[in-house]
């Protein structure tokens, strides 16, 4: 059966209307972009809940440019490919994360920094050359590039292979680039949605990981997850034995509000890193002094999604080492979206929502035929 | 002519008693630390003057903790040698930088990274085991470890090495550890005491290089020093053309306030690297926007002085490149220093001043006889 979907010349799917209602996406019938010559489309089968799709929804990032369908957390199958593309056959089960474009032609594209490309249109939220703003995953399609679409193991199920494409590749990212092997120790700041995947792959790239929380609540889960060691810091003073001990650490809670960056950089060997990776609100800011980073000469950064080739390594690695996001499913409907939007928020989720059942939602078309 | 000083019991210089009068040190007489195992005593000859210096006397790190010499770019003679130091002779002219002591004991240590040693000691303001408050170098004689004290080649002469000892090191170590080589764009912020140094060994290390300074009125100097090309920041939209191009950005500015840290993160390349060594004062902070580094990745970091091998190598680089900084000599007197310390801090210099004519005020002793 399929809702109000009238594909291929319009997709369906929740869409925020209202930043005050951010938490009430409409179902709401719109036209793709243009079929680029290698431009894939996604029948979706399920979504992950991305804080990005939350602050998005607020407007935390900005004004909505219009009504906004967000969600870049997309497991699916092909169902139509533009002439040129080539990676995909129909049918195919792919996943599609938090960018939907890339030149490919620029230096940083191939260099394998496809991520930085200027030229870069995001999932949703994004503004293509013509004008058109993408569409994200709370939906029954999605149409991107397919550099960006990436092939799902069948030993990984939608629902938990849904939250690798934006989650897990904005963790494994800087693990990868910043040192993350054998003998490297790791901290995880917040354990989350992100964290919980940090963990995990920190682990599996043969690091020492230690998990950082405010309170002694999580660290039972931070074990099982694999952690090595927990440490709260509601507790003052809690870096003081920790002088000089770790390579990188990766900040995975989305707020900067609470973050003592002060203590958190002083634990850093000399000249390691501190990466953060929750976008906050853009009235967020680092605040730190330039004597902070004296005693070690710490480096602090941000760092975006991965390219191709690590998402590729990415799940490579989760079915080599069995690593799985811990996914609570929601059936994608009207209160399904506005509970786990609503919950997330709250942090009421251990640790990532998986909207679902997108076939009940919208019907299925082509690639069951 | 000796005048008040009573070495090897006493030192003499001139000391800041109270911030308000920073700029006008007065004549005192004091205790040297104990004479440790591998510590040298240095008869000063002349002694650069270093935006620390004032920053000090200021109070702008903290209140000063007794009368206080400032001055970490000595160059003088050996006068004593404690009984296990072996690197120096009586009489070797050497240079003393802003690191006094370092255990050499530690993992930073072994590791060439002594600059970030937890039990490091400034070469004034510091403060030893036992509470003795190290005294800088506007005086008769300065006592350090032997690692920290380097030989000073033949072709330097003395008022052109003192600012390499403390300047010439902050500028090239964070060079030497960010990928300063053949092939990167380094730019350089600020061209004053740190920024002009900064220019010539960037070059002699064979990057391609830029200054950014707020007006045009210093680029002919800038050329003059080696810089391939000039920007001026006062100009809006001067980062606009200069997306994606630079390997590192050396902010040699002590000052935050005027910094747009926004637009120089925008014209890094994918992690690439923005290295602060300009300490400002501890109020002044890095009020940057996680969304800034989002574009590229790129790494913030602050970088404290260098290692002994760094100044080995700077010294070395400098005889053979023919770099000298570009000194105004002044002669050291009560006048002399207020004249330095007051001209310093409104940026009336090109580029450094180093006080000179120590032993006409304070005679000469040991090393000549």
């Amino acid at each position: 059966m399929t809702v109000g979907v009238n594909y291929p010349e319009e997709f369906a799917g929740y869409a925020v209307h209202d930043v005050k209602e951010w938490n009430h996406p409409k179902y709401t019938a719109y036209k793709p972009k243009t079929l680029d010559d290698y431009d894939v489309d996604i029948e979706i089968e399920c979504c992950g809940v991305c804080g990005s799709d939350l602050l998005t929804a607020q407007g935390g990032w900005g004004d909505l440019k219009c009504a906004q369908v967000v969600g870049h957390e997309v497991i699916g199958h092909v169902v139509k490919t533009g002439p040129k593309a080539s990676l995909y056959k129909l049918g195919d089960r792919v996943g599609l994360g938090a960018q939907a474009f890339a030149c490919l032609d620029c230096p940083r594209c191939k260099a394998g920094n496809e991520q930085y490309c200027a030229h870069s249109v995001t999932t949703y939220d994004g503004v293509y050359p013509d004008g058109y703003v993408s569409q994200g995953g709370y939906a029954s399609h999605v149409r991107a590039h397919e550099h960006l679409i990436f092939p799902i193991p069948d030993e990984i199920k939608s629902s938990e292979a849904g939250p690798l494409m934006c989650g897990g590749l904005t963790v494994f990212s800087p693990l990868k680039r910043n040192g993350c092997k054998p003998g490297a120790k790791v901290g995880i700041l917040g354990l989350g949605g992100l964290g919980h995947m940090a963990v995990m792959f920190a682990k599996a790239l043969g690091a020492d990981v230690t998990v950082f929380s405010r309170t002694n609540d999580k660290k039972e889960q931070a074990l099982k997850l694999g952690a090595d060691a927990f440490v709260a810091t509601g507790k003052e003073g809690w870096e003081s034995e920790l002088f000089d001990s770790f390579d990188i650490l990766l900040n995975c809670a989305i707020g900067l509000s609470g973050l003592n960056l002060d203590a958190f950089l002083s634990i850093l060997k000399v000249e390691a890193r501190f990466v953060s990776v929750g976008l906050p609100s853009v009235d967020e800011k680092f605040n730190v002094s330039p004597h902070t980073f004296f005693s070690n000469g710490a480096h602090l950064s941000t760092s975006c999604l991965g390219s191709r080739a690590e998402a590729l390594e990415l799940l490579d690695l989760a079915v080599k080492h069995d690593i799985r996001p811990w996914v609570e499913e929601i059936p994608l409907t009207a209160e399904g979206v506005s509970e786990a939007m609503t919950r997330c928020w709250k942090g009421d989720v251990r640790y990532r929502f998986c909207l679902t059942d997108f076939h009940k939602a919208f019907g299925t078309g082509t690639y069951a035929n």
